[in-house]
């Protein structure tokens, strides 16, 4: 029930572990709970040790701080997505990755819309390929079932699917479609079960096996996961 | 924000308020947190009064109890459903009114039946045809789409579904039929959101409007508002 | 457990489902979790399609930006509720239908009124006659009785009762009314159980049958409801 | 925000406080959570010092333990409640006190008269008359009014009223009544606010000034509060 | 389960109520849900009928809106409580009961006193006298003892606790008082039951019998509680 | 919001969707909400539809009533996991598939592992090599860091980690694997945050990409999305 | 973010991090998670490694194989607290430390007990005297006060206080004491709050600095804490 | 289960306590719940009795209103520490102790920073050395391991833990530690589990004993708990 920590790192140190193994999933910067200062001195720390950072939910002022920062100045140059709150910094000679994965990203309204582009933009920056499918919630099935289909076709590896209120949409996405989904519950609707409660609990209660699911409004997690296998698979067929 | 009993009463005393319309719903007796005694107590007093009585939530032997007590002795005779743990009782004499009302019981999986039982008793009761479409849950669509088609092309004027989990058949049961209906979430499932509050909670999210809601379990509740609308619409045909 | 697209599209493919039946219910629009120019997007494409799109939960600057948008350009004609935060747009040439239907809507207090005046908007545009009953909460019985006795008596079809606080109004209704009842949950109230919190558990707790339920401040659910039902008797009535 | 027991006890020591004002409530045992052993030693404690001892939450086989004690020894007499669970047991010579104190106890239905029988013992121990009133809920408004105007009538100085479910009636009797109401949500009910949470919560929300609340199924607390209202008018009166 | 308004009234038409008897509780008028439009209308209601009105939780905006309204038109004289967010406003002429009750106020700490004062209000419209004690949390009992020693010599009929945080201080008067308590927990604290929450369940899960518990902040519906014993004890002692 | 069957089988008829892609994620009954004989025949159903039948959450008794009615009578083979309390059971002749996937299972503590042997079943169902590392929580890092090693070193796709209480363990797991994790939260604990979720809510909050989550104890999902996962990958690896 | 095997394990390797530090807590073996199968195996392992084990929340039916596999055997010596649902053993030849620590053990009720002595008996097996005073709830101050003094007097190092219920004693204690308390709710309580849960939350919402909280019922933790406290400064003053 | 004043009062003053023994936590102001006014005159009367007051969850301008009231006028020096929201005031000739205990505050995050320094202010105050560790969360065990086994080497008796999200890191510190450790649960983190309540209950639910536990933010308890703790062991130490 206790490890000391010298034992510890008695024991770790007889390990053979060999050279690290990288995920690929760039450090994302959560800008909400911190200071401007705070944001741009760890997106400078990043940008110098790995050429690229990731920062969500920023504050509108802390948009233009950052550009001012990094980009009027040429130290980076961004790739800025309003609707998702985020931005991408790439060092100068910083070249985005292509790994030949393939994801998709759906959304059940259009209020879901800014997770799902939070997602799309990490799994962008882990070299993917990303397909979206916005506004196909179950309450129009004719919508969802043609395009989901051309997705499929198309040879997407996972799926992220995006939805507040009910949080029917992944369970229905999931139930129909032979790859991992992953739920994302948004914060959208109100009253008992608002702000994407009812969405996560109607998640985690799913009876189509193959849908993990992350936290409310955690774009940035559904969109690494959904990258990390889409670029294991594509390692796999190229290798 | 204060209306002494006096004050109250003389207003009320003033309506010319007329006949009472009847709404045609039986007493239902919650045997569980009741004593036997008290059960058969309130049971001979219905059926004095009324000629029927329906009994839901039976523990096993308060239903041998009522079986002796009511239909050896000729008092009464009874139509039990063991799978809704619910009867009926009536008076020798009774008959069963036909009002022409027509509803529909659904329910998304196998383990919702119990409450989906208890709900067509009480709409059997007040007199409407009841057509039931049992394990049609959203993971196997194609099991759902036809019968419903034929539930509502047979005129049926609400329907009542009931599911636990996620609770998502409700929603798109209300997002393909021109008809009320009413959500019933069960007990089923669980961990977080289980014991069907992820059901009902998702079923208040719903966007498709039309979709009502009743309490975890209360088959009692749904069958009877489905059955007074369907009474309503009968009585307007016929009217 | 799992049906994939094309069994699914397969099964689909073979029914005969012939024309569809509309419920009548319009499109609405919730404009709080969008942007003023995805509101102005759909608005645009509602009176396109359909000559009418409502919108509830307006910021007042959307309801200006949507007025100068259709109003001032003539592009739609707009009834607007103010106290209610919604709006109905009407193409020009379009008719707001008179189905016959009839309800009622209540509340308990005059802090639940714009909830009450969503429902109506959206009953009104469904077709529906609406007669409005505002005040009378449980606290002064005297001030209740009289007037839903002549709702009662004027014929409404369903009933739609909203309160907050205790939540203790839809069940007296309920209990006094051959009607279908609709309880809406409004989020007035504070500390535990505030927000329509307990008002919704008093509502789902209900012993009174007939009496089925929305989400907290849910006017458009409760209204559509109602209306549907009115018009389904309206329909048998004529029919 | 902190005091240091010997500042504490310096300060207290210099009050002249006089002699203690009793409050007449009898020490309750809460027996569920205590073995036998505990009980009987507590009880017997009790009995020694003030020739009373009440015990609540009784499990049957604690009963009968201790009217084998104590009872069938004639160390004392007991006043057994079975639907309360609840006995008080008085020590040979012991006479109940005779307050004039006047009460009334309440509940919405049958499953509510454990929790008002616990009440009516207490007040009864405390020298109180108590008249009930049960099942009376709000359902049937015609079973109140008029035994409610009959109590006040008599004179009752507090009301307890108790109920589960959708716990509306205490807050209909204390607009109705002009003595202060003691509500006691009961643990009735399943489902979303089941065991008494819907209960309480309306309670605590009520718009009627006048009603005080005290937890699920207490009771005890509920009666000792009526009775200590009761007899403080008895006493004034008396003079 | 069922009582449809004819029957109700049929029963009630013959019942012999009497005059009523008045709790002397005005009526409180909560603003901050309600327009300003609203609350003044409101308030010029209850002037004219009762000649008193009290409000509130006011904006401060609508304080000036009705000290606009009403004070600086010679309508009514206003007794304002800033601390409370409350005033009481008077018809010319009419004059605040004196009863003869009186009561005790008590805060644990002093973010507690707009509550308490908000209770001070509401009792001395109802005619009581009141005494205050505020600032002693059994984090200093030393600053408790003595004082509440005091009060309870001048004869309090009832005590109004306030209590944020761990609401711990209503349970410690009620063990040393003789009269009944009330507690109030305040919505002070923060983190896992914080905003009253923990106050209000350590409240109800007392061990002293003698409090009772109102909702978080509801100051109005103490001091309503407490006046009304107040008043009747005061009644019985002239009586 | 609202599509009519008819308009929605309409679209759905004129798609070309071509051959259904299985997931080869087999049904797997949950036994504990059903009755033994509905199990039985949907066991019976499947075996005659698949081949093979997985039952979780298996009462003992509806255990033996399985091995009676299929292996006794040489209508299946069971493959029994009493720790797991689950079973598959295979026809005649059914050849479990090997897909060449290969993942690993981890548990904090010893009592997780009934979930984890839950995951190992349907995963092994699907085809896939399973490696299990128990009783590694984070209380112990010693007894992770080079096991885990082992197990990433050896090629798994993806990784299923069950922990209850604090559920720190998955987070931990996915700060050190470049492959997806899937976090089990499972009910072992007690108090505040029992049952599994604060396991639940901390792997929802957790800091690491790569890590999504399923409901509480559902290893059959865990299980389901990992195997489908390295199924994958093994089809891209020999594809 | 993430930080692979390999390169933690490089950092690890180069620490000169020396001689563990023993906390000397020893292992405690919750069981009622475990079959008697696991904790059998676990306990011998710990007593063939460490010549003690603490197994906690025994099944009666568990103890009994314990004293059955150990104690009959020979293999171990027993110390049991059947009150606390616990045991200690010991291999021949372990001799219990003595560290001359010495804390304080209370509680509020009587209900309280079993954790208090699962506090003490983790707390003596970690060598430190431990003095106890039950049932000195703050209903009674007079009951706490002289010998909560006559403690500190003592000089115990830390208090551990267990409250079930409103848990009011541990602030007040904190409120008295200068030195460290550790709360422990209890899982004592009914209704709302019940279980422990308000008397965790009041602890947490302290107004008493110098009170930490462990969760409900972890009697375990609290004696381990004071225990470390104590023999820190018990080897502070040897030392 | 009632102890009247004077009873309480009578035993009290046959105490002979002595001298109180001062915890040495000075007074801290939460400022946040306070008006300016509250917040001024109560900073005065701490300097006037002790030459120090600790303000905490300072809003900017009660700071720029103490800074006015208290610096500018020379009443008092004072130690602002902006990051925490938080400020120490000494009255002139005030000396802060030097006690020679020695803490350690750890943070997981840059956002949690703030509740750590408010811990580091009040251990500062009174009289300990903070040694503060800063961005050590548990995905980056590479951060901790080495820095943390120097705070242990360098003699801290107690460690302060902060960490919002998922709450883990106080698990694993406490898993490496022979000192007792105080979790702080930081209002860092969204959706489900979010502002700090994953975090409380995961450090509830934690298997490291040793781990106590103060409320979410409540770095004021914390500080203050470890350095009573480590002013124990200096003073055991030197004597």
């Amino acid at each position: 029930m206790f490890a000391p920590i010298g034992e510890a790192a008695h024991l770790v140190a007889r390990l053979d572990i060999g050279r690290a193994a990288r995920k690929g999933i760039p450090e994302v910067v959560l800008a909400d709970a911190k200071s401007d200062e705070q944001v741009i001195a760890i997106v400078r720390a990043l940008l110098a040790s790995s050429g690229c950072a990731l920062v969500s939910r920023l504050r509108p002022a802390t948009l233009d701080h950052l550009t001012h920062e990094f980009v009027e100045t040429g130290a980076a140059v961004a790739d800025v997505r309003r609707q998702a709150h985020a931005m991408a910094l790439h060092a100068p000679g910083y070249v985005r990755p292509q790994t030949g994965g393939h994801i998709g990203v759906l959304t059940a309204g259009v209020s879901d819309i800014p997770v799902a582009e939070e997602a799309r933009l990490v799994a962008e920056e882990m070299g993917c390929h990303v397909a979206s499918l916005y506004d196909v919630g179950v309450a129009g099935l004719h919508r969802l079932l043609g395009p989901l289909q051309t997705l499929l076709t198309d040879g997407v590896a996972a799926l992220v699917v995006c939805a507040g209120m009910d949080g029917a949409l992944p369970s229905v996405v999931a139930g129909l479609s032979p790859v991992p989904v992953i739920g994302v519950p948004t914060s959208i609707g109100y009253g008992a079960g608002g702000k994407g409660h009812a969405a996560l609990l109607a998640m985690l209660q799913t009876c189509s096996p193959g849908l993990t699911v992350v936290n409310i409004d955690n774009g940035v997690g559904a969109g690494a996961t959904a990258a990390l296998i889409a670029n294991q698979i594509a390692a796999a067929r190229s290798g």
